[in-house]
Parts: C-alpha cells; structure tokens; sequence
C-alpha cells in the first residue's frame, strides 16, 4: 500500500520550515489504518515481543492496536506528572523543544523483550529516551516500529544498535 | 472478567481526595487487555458504527484498537494546538480544572454513525464537548463506551440522550 497517499504533508507547523507529516488523515481510513497496523504487528510478531511501548499520544494509536492483535500488554511513556503510581524518569531533545518522559517502575519485567512503537521516526530523541528507560527496567528492545521514517534527519544513526522497521520513508 | 482486579486505585492522585482509577495495570495485562477491547468492539458493532471518536491520551488507548478490529478509521479528539490542521473547538470543564478540546473540521461526514470511547465517565465534562466537535461537524453519536463508570459522580445524566455502554462501574 502506498501510505503516502494517505499522509497529509502540513507546511510550517509546528513551526517555521517545518513540514509535518500528519497521519490523522491516515487513521481516519479505516482499510488504510488497518493495513498499517498489520504491516507492524507482523513484525513485532516477527521480533517475538512480549509486550508494546509506545510513548504519548502518537505511539498509543500505533502500539495500542499491535498490543491487542497480538493479546500483549501495552506500556505508556508519558509526560512528567502524567503516571499516576511510582515512575523512573529521562530527559531528551524533541525535533523542536525538549521534555522529560516517564514510565511506570512496575510496567516491564527484566528480560521482557519489547517493541518500541511510535508514529514517526524524525530526530529518535524520543525514541532513545524510551529505550533508556526500558533499558533501565531491565527490558530488551528488540525492535523499533514506525509508521514514518524522515531519512533526512537520520534519527537511525542514533539508534542502530537497534533493529528498526518504517512503513515508508521520506528522503 | 473482574476488570477491577487489574485496575489500580491511586488514593490522592492529581489532588486530594481523588481515588484515582488507573488503567495502565489492566493495559499491561495482555489478556485482559484483549477482552476489554473485544467487549468494547462488539458494543461499536452493535451499534453500527462508521467511525470511532476518542478525546486525548486515554481515549486513543481505548478507541484505536476497536476501530482497527472493525477496519474502520479513528478520528482524534487534542487539547488545543496539537491537531495541524483546519479545526473547530469547544471549551470545557474537566472533573478537576478546565480544557478546549479540538477536532480536526474534515474528520467526519454528515450522517456518519459515530461511537465515542474513553477510558472513564466521571463528570462527562470531556465526553460532552466531544459530542459537541462530532454534531458540529454533522455526526450522529449512536454510543458512548467506557472501560470504567464512576456512577457516584454521575456523569452519565448529563449525557442522558446518549447510549452509554461501559465496562465496570464503581458505586
């Protein structure tokens, strides 16, 4: 399937010279988003995951249906003050900005091997700071997932000691 | 299934007084996940749904994996400046605080059949506005579908002509 068509490339947001690539127009067709969503579950099955981390909110509409289909857990990274119970913490640069995100102390056992999920692979600033902390948790990541892939900006370089898939790719 | 013995309640979280009713320990939970989702699912069918319509972050948790079971797509509902595109909004006021709720303004058509998911009905506070983006924009809600009511709160008077579908109620 070309995904693309489906991706809606939004010039100058959030900001300046920024061409966001929003995938809402993605997920509102069903046959689209549905399709998207086995591409990836096929590969967190391919990985043997015992459990999908996505972080908020993006990597919930990718990693949430891969859990289900797959009858795995989902783990939340979210936002500081987001996590109601015990949480271990990581700072890191966004794309445009910076952040400190959060996961639940209890939410990986050591040895689980765990997909990462998120919509859109642009710096890995985020993507990095979720595998510290499932790293931290005594998790293995054995995969990285993607909707999008900005070859452009080159987030792989940061991550390849990790083994990642994107269902398309902008260069 | 005893959805309560995988839901955690977090006494005084975000503020005093609040017995905070956490999904993240049911969510983590492969199986349990699973049957959530496919109740929920079978719930949107039955009303006939032609798309699923979830507020930010909890609702996509919820949401996204039933429309995927159901091929159809899902349309986000964000706090305001997170959505890139044209869209319209609605003020409203949260069980603790107050919000603008966003739609993006092509996400749904005209007598499109739409089932509403969240996590929990308290107030109702971000279900109603949400009902409101769907019937601006010219969608019939046909369900609301919760994992979990607070029936001492009562929210679901204020959203008495809608069909309310949820999962475990707390008393």
């Amino acid at each position: 399937m070309d995904y693309k068509k489906h991706i809606t490339i939004v010039e100058d947001w959030p900001q300046k010279g920024i061409r966001f690539k929003d995938i809402t127009t993605l997920m509102q067709n069903g046959p689209a988003y549905k399709k998207a969503i086995m591409e990836l579950t096929e590969y967190a099955k391919k990985q043997q995951a015992d459990v999908i981390v996505g972080p908020e909110a993006r990597g919930f509409v990718v990693g949430c249906p891969i859990a289900t289909e797959l009858e795995l857990g989902f783990v939340p990274v979210r936002k500081k003050g987001k996590l109601p119970r015990e949480v271990i913490e990581c700072d890191y640069g966004l794309e445009y900005g910076k952040d400190c995100l959060t996961i639940h102390k209890d939410s990986i056992q050591p040895g689980q091997r765990v997909v990462i999920t998120d919509d859109l692979l642009a710096t890995g600033g985020t993507i990095e700071a979720t595998t510290k902390l499932v790293e931290e948790l005594g998790g293995e990541v054995v995969g990285l997932a993607f909707l999008i892939e900005l070859a452009y900006i080159d987030g792989r370089k940061k991550l390849e000691q990790y083994d990642i898939f994107s269902l398309t790719t902008y260069e």
